[in-house]
């Protein structure tokens, strides 16, 4: 038996555009003589929907757009379509007016139906809020061409593994349930998110889980990025006895093939796609796909971008470039009298390596401008924050203007580690519709500079010969800087960032206390700075655009923190502390 | 047997100071006779206390202080705290790692844990992401004292009514649960948020599932404001006839007692506070108290705004004169050319009525800076949005100038109409740390500023003799206008504002579809526009301040949409709705 994976890109909400994906796929899986397509999680109206669930012609129109799909399928090709569905029962017996649901497409018609039973509700995902839980597992058989048992899961149903994780994370098992049901192989649809080593991680897990059930499984993963949230795809394919048999592309669509053995119901060797060999690789990938998907799903096609000299805006320039094509990124240079030359000189020459168009707007007229309309009010004050501020919000302004003026989207280019102890401004450099590298910490942005420039740009495109300084080695040399006034460096104001990702990283990923991050090692006196720097900043981040998760845990859909909150963990208070809630059933996993 | 209830005001995080809310409470209950003293929902940590709950430290800080409170505490009290209390069973069994808790704290010790069973998860709810359900209901005596079975219920617990709704909206039933064990009478600890009409709802639902099992219910409901969400107070108590026989003051602090007579278990009638008189007056109250509390909340004393001489400014200011004191008010006059000479004399006017300080910068200076910067870009194109928008957000970096300099929250003015159609300036006038009106409807703003005139600041402020024109007239009867250009008004982009406010709440917090809204009466062009407008606005409002939440549905923490979303409703598409899946389970409340 031969069975197709579709990992789909769809676009959230384009409940058409997302049929016809399927539709083409399974064109071409019926022509290469496959008898099952599977498809990805809720992969008719794209995962996450979020609150369009409850809107009823939304729930209406995929309804309907599951039954004209089922008719102009591949009569002999079944086809597992994820999608939501009504839960029938909700009137009777209460719950949630929906499922998570796996619909099998079979000769014109709705076939079965199966629900998922594992809805996670942690970090960036909601799904008590819109599904009821499926009471049980099911299988269904492909009758008259095979005798094969198939399993049906979705997403999380797979995820709770006492034995791999060392703890339940749900009271049911849908994998062994059905083991259990004797079922001959498990199929997956997943909408699963991407962090930095989450590949491995799945694998790990799946293959323990295989082995432990002698069951292959059949992973089938979303690709492409909704909002914050990116997909890596990465589907895969493991035999009864955990062996990887197949794995399809990262960070693309991909339409791949596995046959099963009808004799021994085991699987046959297919393709295995490598995966990026670095994380910096893995970031880079997610972060191309996450600004292409962006802008093309936003209806964009150009984007604008400020470039400062320094090192955050470069990645996001080079990002950029590589996401759309260096003709639709347009950079613009906004020196103050503050600035120094380096940062116009250092940023043409990025912009040079990058084939992008600059434009220079010295804004010197626009702080005069309001230096004239403050002057009654300012006039017997230092000048300080409210000062640097303003040259930030000019620049935010003027970047918002040529948006505005031109239609390109704006892009912002502020890094983890300022996002987290507020080291930005609000309603200046913060501005943009999209936080390009907002969950990368400033280490990793230096970390993925450094590895574009020794092998990445050139392993990226294919047709370099040598590896090329993409990024000019003075941005990466230099100490950073806002100039926002004269020898303003970053580490006046905050610990160096080695030692600053590290405690930010143990906090906000690990959610260690204050007091665990101090036995690790860290200054007291800086772990309460930086605990309070981050509490503090939780209303700018309240106000940021989303920004593309690639770590554990990122600021965001994942991370709900009130404002007024005057919890300050100390580094010496006397409690005990409880263990931590994780905010999903995943451990640490480090990068290389 | 007198029982005390604290309808308290607890600051999130804050849990030493919340203690000694609860102390002090405690210490006032027991020297009036009282045996048992009611707290609220959390009201240790404040509700929602959202990710903090995966911080180990606080939740081990939680505990801590719940045994050293039990020690405080006078000794003969009986006193129920909301804590968030550590699942033990989940390391065994799965599920969440936390119990939404009432503790009973007697004798000095913990004597008593009760689980909260009904976890909302929807609208501004995540319970499902941090507690894991009770098993079964559970109730307590005070031996020795007296013979009452006491059953404990959190919340939602009594929110499940299958006769009240029509509906099951769960699978189980606390109330009845506890009625079948046989209990005297069912407390409630509640952090319910506010909107309009809500008491009238909460008191009607209770009255009936007190009467059908014949227990008296007595609700203890937290107040305050917490970021976007207000919490109205309004605790109350029913015999067992589900009659009225106790209500607390709205939208303050309050500490109030009931007697229940041993002799027939039932309780004796006890002073009930009357209800805000109008729609008009419970947004009123609800928006003063949740502006005292962010700003007192956040460490700030002062507020600046921007004040445009027309009625949305105009109800904020009145709204942070009467929160904080016109001593603590900055209003902020930025004409530009294209201002109206009315909308400075307006303005001025009700700074006059309210006494509140004023400056004015006009801003054609700073216009004239950036229009020298972007006169190289801009040379060649027509002046439009772009140039419309830089004025604005001219405004917004002022007003967060003058915050930075002088240390003043900024709040920001814009209503909900503008909000949902995103007829609104992202990092310009949605500048601010909180949106006193976000979720105020344009018409509900305009009846809102003619109650204050006709009598509402006269019944806030008791000592005035007459009713008093504190919003002026001219700024009530002339068209709105963003005065973005000559002669602009809000109408030549938008429906009459009684049209579009009608679509808007048939829409977002009714749920209902498109077609249906043009069945009930609107024209489905305008209907198409407005449902459009809503959805490409979802990139401003993701990046919006906080909002005090006063209808069913806000944006906000109970709007969670997708930003890139292709999904556009249409009023012709001839698929059949579902049945809309309802963010809560209460019905539609029409205010009168």
């Amino acid at each position: 038996m031969k069975i197709a994976i579709a990992q789909l890109n769809p676009t959230i909400g384009d409940i058409s555009g997302n049929a016809q994906r399927i539709l083409d796929a399974a064109r071409q899986a019926a022509e290469q003589g496959a008898q099952l397509l599977l498809t990805t999680e809720l992969s008719l109206c794209g995962y996450p929907p979020k609150d369009l669930l409850m809107q009823p012609s939304f729930v209406g129109a995929i309804a309907q757009e599951l039954k004209s799909l089922a008719q102009s399928l591949p009569p002999d090709l079944a086809v597992l379509v994820g999608a939501p569905v009504l839960n029938e029962r909700s009137h009777l017996n209460g719950g949630k007016s929906l499922h998570n649901a796996a619909v099998l497409l079979h000769h014109g018609k709705i076939q079965q139906t199966f629900f998922k039973r594992l809805l996670p509700t942690y970090d960036v995902f909601d799904e008590d809020r819109y599904f009821e839980p499926g009471k049980e597992s099911g299988w269904f058989e492909l009758t008259g061409e095979s005798n094969l048992k198939i399993g049906v899961t979705i997403c999380e149903d797979l995820w709770n593994d006492e034995e791999f994780w060392g703890k339940p994370t749900y009271g049911v098992k849908p994998l062994d349930d059905l083991a259990a049901q004797g079922v001959d192989l498990v199929v997956n649809l997943s909408a699963s998110p991407f962090c930095v080593g989450k590949q491995q991680m799945r694998e790990a897990m799946l293959r323990h889980g295989a082995k432990r059930c002698q069951l292959p499984i059949l992973y089938a993963n979303q690709v492409g990025g909704n909002d914050d949230l990116l997909f890596d795809g990465n589907s895969f394919a493991l035999n009864q006895e955990g062996n990887l048999m197949m794995r399809a592309a990262s960070f693309q669509p991909d339409l791949v093939y596995v046959t099963v053995d009808e004799s021994n119901g085991d699987l046959e060797p297919a393709e295995i796609v490598t995966l990026p060999n670095c994380p910096e690789a893995e970031i880079w990938g997610a972060l191309v796909m996450g600004v292409q998907d962006y802008v093309r799903k936003c209806g964009f096609r150009r984007v604008v971008l400020g470039l400062s000299g320094g090192i955050d805006s470069a990645l996001v320039a080079a990002i950029a470039t590589a996401a759309l094509g260096a003709e639709n990124v347009l950079a613009i240079l906004m020196p103050s009298p503050y600035s120094s030359d380096h940062s116009i000189s250092d940023a043409l020459q990025l912009a040079e390596n990058l084939g992008i168009a600059t434009h220079a707007l010295p804004i010197q007229p626009a702080m005069q401008g309001f230096d004239t309309v403050l002057e009654p009010l300012f006039a017997d004050t230092e000048p300080g924050v409210a000062e640097e501020n303003i040259q930030s919000r000019i620049r935010g302004t003027l970047l918002m203007a040529i948006s505005n003026k031109f239609g390109h989207l704006l892009i912002s280019t502020g890094n983890k580690s300022e996002m987290a102890v507020g080291y930005t401004t609000l309603y200046g450099d913060m501005n943009g519709g999209l936080a390009v590298i907002a969950d990368v910490p400033k280490t990793w942005v230096f970390a993925v500079c450094r590895w574009l420039n020794e092998r990445g740009w050139q392993e990226w495109h294919h047709d370099l010969a040598t590896p090329q300084e993409v990024i000019p080695q003075n941005i990466l040399d230099k100490p950073p800087s806002a100039e926002l006034k004269p020898g303003q460096v970053d580490q006046d104001s905050l610990p160096p960032y080695d030692e600053l990702d590290d405690i930010l990283e143990r906090f906000i990923e690990n959610h260690e206390s204050p007091r665990a991050i101090v036995a690790a090692g860290h200054d007291p006196a800086i772990v309460e700075k930086v605990v309070r720097l981050v509490t503090n900043a939780e209303f700018k981040r309240k106000q940021a655009p989303p920004g593309l998760k690639i770590t554990e845990r990122a600021f965001g859909t994942g991370w709900r923190m009130p404002i007024a909150n005057r919890w300050r963990p100390s580094t010496t208070h006397p409690t005990e502390d409880t263990p931590a809630p994780p905010s999903k059933p995943v451990p640490t996993y480090a990068p290389q």
